[in-house]
C-alpha cells in the first residue's frame, strides 16, 4: 500500500526569515496498465498498454485503468471488464470480456510515443544516472541572493506579456545568479516549454547552463527535474509544488530545487547550500 | 506560418452580467519530431520519434525537437546535429550526424504509450467522431443557473482537504445540475484524475455523466475534452483557461466549455444554451 502524500523536511523562507519544517509532497509513481484478450486466433494475450505517473490512492489504480481504456475508445461500458486486477503496488491488469477485441493497429498507432508519460519512477532515475555521468555534477556555483531568488517571477511576468492575454500558457525561463532574465520560452504543454528552452541553449550555443537558475511557472514533476538534470542544470524554482519523485530526482543529482515561489516566500527541498543564507535574519 | 494565439467569441458572466466579447486562446497542435540516421548496417533510415501538443511558435518547433532529443539523450551537444528540417507546419526532421547512432531499442522502451500526447489534432477529433456516435449527442440537459456555476470551485475546495496540504494535485470531479458534489478524484497527473473519475463511475454504475457538470481544476486542454466527450459529459467548467483545440472539439461535440470560473465569473466558450440566462441582468 503506497501513501499518496507523505512529508519531506524542508527550509522555509518568508520575508527574510528562515524556518526548518516540513512540507507534505504528492505522491508521483508509475503504474502499467496491461490489458489481456482474446485476440483474432482465438488465443488469451496480455499486452503492456500504457504507462503513467500517477498518485497512487487504494483501489483508485483499477478506476485509472478503465477510465483509460474507456476515454481511449477500447471499452464501452462496464460489461467489457471481465476481471480488474492490481498485480501489484504498481501494475494493473485489466482483463476484457470475450467479445472485446482491442484494435492492436489503432492502439499502436494512437499511443504512440510521448516522454510526457515520465517512463518509469526508480528505473529512470537509474536510467538517468546512466546516461549523465556523475563527473557533469556541478560543484562550483555562485551563491544565490535570496533576494534574487523571490524577485524571479516578478522577472517572468514582465516578460509574458504577449502570452499573457490567453492565460493558457507554461513557462520556462533562464535567468543567471544575479536574476537577469537571459531565455524565455512558453507552450500549452510544460515539458514542451522546458525543451524549447533548453533546445534553444543548445542551438544558440551562447551560454552553460551549469551555473544557471530555470524558473518553472507551475508545479514541478519528476519530468521536468529529469529534463534539467539531462541539460546539465543545477538550480531549479517553481511556483507550484513538486511531487516526491522530483524532489527524489533532484536531491539524488545535487540540484537544489525550490517550490511555491511566489508572494515573497519560498520552500527549499534540497541544495541548500546555493543560497546565501548570511543575507537572511536566523 | 500558424499562429500562437487567436481570438474566439466568448459570453463573460461576471456578478450577474454578461457581456459578449472575444478572448484570446492559446493555440494548441500536434508536432511530430522525426529523426534521420545511420542505421548498423550503414543505411540512412527515417524514424518518426514522437508526436506532442505544442503552441507553435516561428522557429521554435526546431528548438522543441533539439531541446526533447538532448533531455531525452539521444544527442549530447550542437555537433550531434547535422540538419534540423521543418518539413511543414506540424512535422519536424532532425538529421543527426553520422557518428551518432541511437539505441532503437531504449528509445522504444522509453518512449512507450502515453495518451497525454494528445495523439493528433485534427486526425484525433475524428477519430473522436468516429468512435462516439453522433446518436450520443445530448440534447435534453437540465439548464445550469450561473449561481450554481459561480459556487462550483469552492465545493470542490471543501473536499480536497485531506490534498490541500501537498497543494501539488489536480482534481476532476462531477456535480449534478443543482450544484451537488457527487464525485472528486485527485492526482499529480490532470488526465489521470479524470481517468479515475470517469472509471470509478464506470465501475460503480452509479449515475450516468450525460446530465451532470465536469469540473477540471486546472486548464481545459484538448485531451481533456476528448477524455470528457468519450464519457459522454456534455458540461465542463475549467478554472483555468481553454486551449484553441479544446473549444474547437467541444463545439463539434454539442458540448458547453466553460473556462476561468474562478473568482465569482466565468468565461462561456461555446454551448451557451444550457446556461438559464433569464437569472442574469442583461
Amino acid at each position: 500500500m503506497i501513501d499518496s502524500s507523505f512529508k519531506h523536511p524542508i527550509q522555509k523562507l518568508n520575508a527574510g526569515t528562515i524556518e526548518s519544517t516540513e512540507d507534505w509532497l504528492a505522491v508521483e509513481e508509475p503504474l502499467e496498465i496491461r490489458i489481456s484478450f482474446l485476440n483474432e486466433q482465438g488465443q488469451q494475450v496480455m499486452k503492456p498498454l500504457s504507462v503513467t505517473m500517477r498518485t497512487p490512492s487504494a483501489g483508485q489504480d483499477i478506476e485509472l485503468a478503465c477510465g483509460f481504456l474507456l476515454t481511449e475508445g477500447i471499452i464501452h461500458d462496464k460489461q467489457d471488464i471481465q476481471k480488474a486486477l492490481q498485480l501489484d503496488d504498481d501494475v494493473v491488469l485489466i482483463i476484457l470480456a470475450s467479445s472485446v477485441r482491442p484494435d492492436m493497429h489503432r492502439l499502436e498507432r494512437h499511443f504512440y510515443t510521448s516522454s510526457s508519460c515520465g517512463v518509469c519512477g526508480k528505473t529512470s532515475i537509474d536510467a538517468v544516472k546512466t546516461i549523465c555521468p556523475d563527473q557533469h555534477l556541478s560543484t562550483n556555483f555562485n551563491s544565490v541572493l535570496p533576494s534574487v531568488i523571490y524577485n524571479l517571477p516578478e522577472r517572468l511576468n514582465e516578460s509574458q506579456n504577449t502570452f499573457a492575454a490567453t492565460g493558457g500558457l507554461h513557462a520556462s525561463a533562464i535567468f543567471n545568479t544575479d536574476g537577469k532574465l537571459l531565455l524565455l520560452r512558453e507552450d500549452v504543454g510544460r515539458h514542451n516549454a522546458l525543451d524549447k528552452l533548453i533546445g534553444a541553449t543548445l542551438l544558440e550555443n551562447t551560454f552553460s547552463l551549469q551555473n544557471k537558475i530555470l524558473l518553472l511557472s507551475g508545479r514541478a514533476s519528476f519530468e521536468l527535474i529529469q529534463k534539467a538534470t539531462m541539460a546539465g542544470i543545477y538550480f531549479v524554482c517553481a511556483v507550484g509544488a513538486p511531487s516526491n519523485l522530483a524532489v527524489q530526482l533532484a536531491a539524488e543529482r545535487n540540484m537544489t530545487l525550490i517550490g511555491f515561489l511566489r508572494g515573497g516566500r519560498f520552500n527549499i527541498y534540497c541544495g541548500a547550500g546555493r543560497i546565501m543564507m548570511k543575507e537572511l535574519a536566523i
